[in-house]
């Protein structure tokens, strides 16, 4: 195998979607936790939420004014005044056990319980009110601001399916049905090894030849940004011995491994997840990333990333953040707003080949920074996103228009 | 004061921009720390951000080749190969200082930093090895496949301008000009103060005409999914002596209370805002979120959000998040992506009022769900983003076009 690979380069190279359809067939789900429904924000559950109980449990008013029975108000108006009897007031959290008599009325509070007969509320705008003696000088029919059990959640009903991803407003629906505990899908965890001789931690200065390590610090911001937890495993020299050790070690979900990913005789990261397991993928048609190669290693994804920052960055997002959504069931998007617009320029690109372009917004249009250089990070820093042009594109005319996914 | 509030109702609302405006005059920044750029995802730079170095800092190969004087290789192709004499070989990482005579060249790979006196990268591709005799059959022009010093980053240039959000990319290139500790803004911290007689505690079971606080635990997760701390000061009783007490200790940048905040006469939290500071806005143009409030207390803004979670939540999302991102120099937008569809059926809405009108998309079109009820929080869930139906439209007609703000 060793010689295979430094031999052949990449012979066949895997397009963008390939890999995709390797990492939905090859990944596990993580599994089960049971988590407080509190803390579940960008969870997925792995379970249907139905409610137990009606939301509201009781019937109550939408509004400050008098609960009654709508047809004790029929007819009234500014020029027939009808006038009831006031026999108490129902605050907000109270449970008076008020029933009402023909022409009676109870003075009520927004969100206050609605007295068992009453089947209205008249808003406090249309009443005068003399001591207990209520006029009224409007009508509302049966059931008016009046919200009714079980009318925001019926009990029984699913409210979240499996796989759904909590957000904050769900929360909020969780705690009105009272739902403490939940089950969703543990979160992936993903180690990361930097390894090149030519690497050293940013705290020594670098000799010539040397340079600091941008990758490490970039992609734990990166994992932070999407919610998860990216384990920095340190800085390896290009050794075998050393780096068949740390990758054996990692207990984490997901493996990444930067440099020496390539076909050189030095690329030894590829022979290394040949041995210990399988190498899937050596080179994709992608630029920048186009090194990039997949692993298992008892069924453990090991993404071997290429050196290059920009790169780095690239395949993380397409192939890493994926991988961390497919372990969790749901679909692999581009984790990047898009907003539409018109290039300033041409853009070359090969045929076979998706490329990521950085660009920039430069007088309302899109102006293409620069395609080529996977090293140069100022690349992504100058640039407002970045478009992808299809493998089946021979690059955009000028005045095309484009999708950008934007950095924010 | 009191008086006049009661009695007059909500006299003068405030459109949304007006608040805006206000909380652009009133709000002041919050103060600069010194941070490591690991942990500045998401701050805002208190500083300009100017190189001391420049990256790369030595001159070095972007192929794996052979590092060489381009005018050697003039002329060589498959037919006329040429020959160099091979003196060494410079891996990443190393500084051996070769010196090449005429016709030499050296070993080179990807990222290896280049002799004093060559030009040009030739790429292994173009070569055969017979032991130290290189056997060349292309040539290369100066520069070819040399990454120049400062190519990337030019000392003295400026990377990142003051009042720039950092992006994990950035912080890519933080560590590659070395700049360990940088000046941001302090991200403001949110106190959160419930209020309501009917309000419990979701561990303790509500008796009739009590509801659980879902407010809560959904504004944590609001302001988390944001990157920024909610502190929960707890539920309180409709008492103004609690929770004037309560306001008056929170030592968080932006105050957040919710209920009471309305014109009938168990509204006091608008009376204990005027009391001990300001009451600027109450009452605004907008659906959900009308009786929001907003005062400041020594300068500190006060939020006075409705009891409703769909309202509280929309209110949060455009004026409490737009609070934060102002304090620290950002724009106010709001936090979501948008996507263009067509109206399924007509919406309603008065002139005069902003409407938030949660949609749903069904078959490829958009839906509208009900804009009326801004406590019937499955509203929010069942919909996948809202409308924004503008104060000087009477309404959208069906088929009309919109731009949906997705939920997440």
């Amino acid at each position: 195998m060793k010689n295979d690979i430094r031999m052949r380069g990449f012979v066949k190279r895997h397009d963008i979607d390939q890999v995709l359809d390797i990492l939905k067939k090859r990944l596990g789900k993580t599994d089960k936790i049971k988590i407080n429904f509190g803390d579940s924000f960008g969870f997925v559950l792995a379970e249907d939420i139905v409610s137990d109980i009606n939301v509201p449990s009781f019937r109550k008013s939408t509004m400050d004014g008098y609960a009654l029975r709508a047809k004790y108000t029929f007819g009234a108006s500014l020029t027939n005044m009808l006038e009831l009897k006031m026999i108490g007031t129902q605050h907000v959290g109270e449970n008076k056990d008020f029933v009402l008599g023909d022409n009676e009325c109870v003075r009520i509070k927004t969100g206050a319980s609605i007295p068992k007969n009453a089947d209205a509320v008249l808003m406090a705008e249309y009443t005068e009110k003399i001591k207990n003696r209520i006029k009224i000088t409007g009508s509302v029919s049966p059931g008016k601001n009046v919200s009714q059990i079980g009318e925001d959640v019926k009990k029984g009903e699913k409210i979240f399916k499996k796989y759904h991803r909590i957000r904050p407003q769900d929360i909020g629906v969780l705690a009105s049905i009272r739902e403490n505990k939940i089950d969703v899908y543990r979160k992936p965890t993903i180690a990361l090894i930097v390894t090149g001789d030519e690497i050293v931690d940013l705290n020594k200065k670098p000799e010539k030849g040397k340079i600091v390590d941008s990758i490490s610090p970039m992609l734990k911001a990166l994992a932070k940004k999407y919610g998860y937890e990216l384990k920095f495993k340190g800085i390896l020299k290009d050794s075998k011995k050393i780096i068949k050790e740390k990758i054996t070690e990692c207990n984490e979900d997901i493996i990444l491994v930067t440099g020496a990913t390539s076909v050189g005789e030095t690329d030894i990261i590829p022979y290394i997840v040949s041995e210990i397991g399988e190498l899937i993928v050596h080179g994709i048609t992608m630029r920048p990333g186009s090194p990039m190669g997949l692993g298992f290693i008892k069924n453990k994804p090991i993404f071997l990333l290429p050196g290059h920052p920009v790169a780095a960055m690239i395949c993380f997002d397409r192939f890493v953040y994926s991988a961390l959504l497919i372990m969790q069931n749901l679909k692999p998007d581009l984790p990047y707003k898009k907003v539409k617009g018109i290039l300033t320029r041409k853009v070359a690109s090969a045929l076979g080949r998706t490329d990521f372009a950085r660009v920039k917004f430069a007088n309302g249009k899109i102006q293409p920074i620069r395609i080529s250089g996977s090293s140069i990070l100022t690349t992504m820093t100058k640039s407002d996103g970045f478009i992808i042009i299809d493998k089946n594109t021979e690059g955009l005319d000028e005045e095309s228009k484009v999708e950008v996914y934007l950095y924010e």
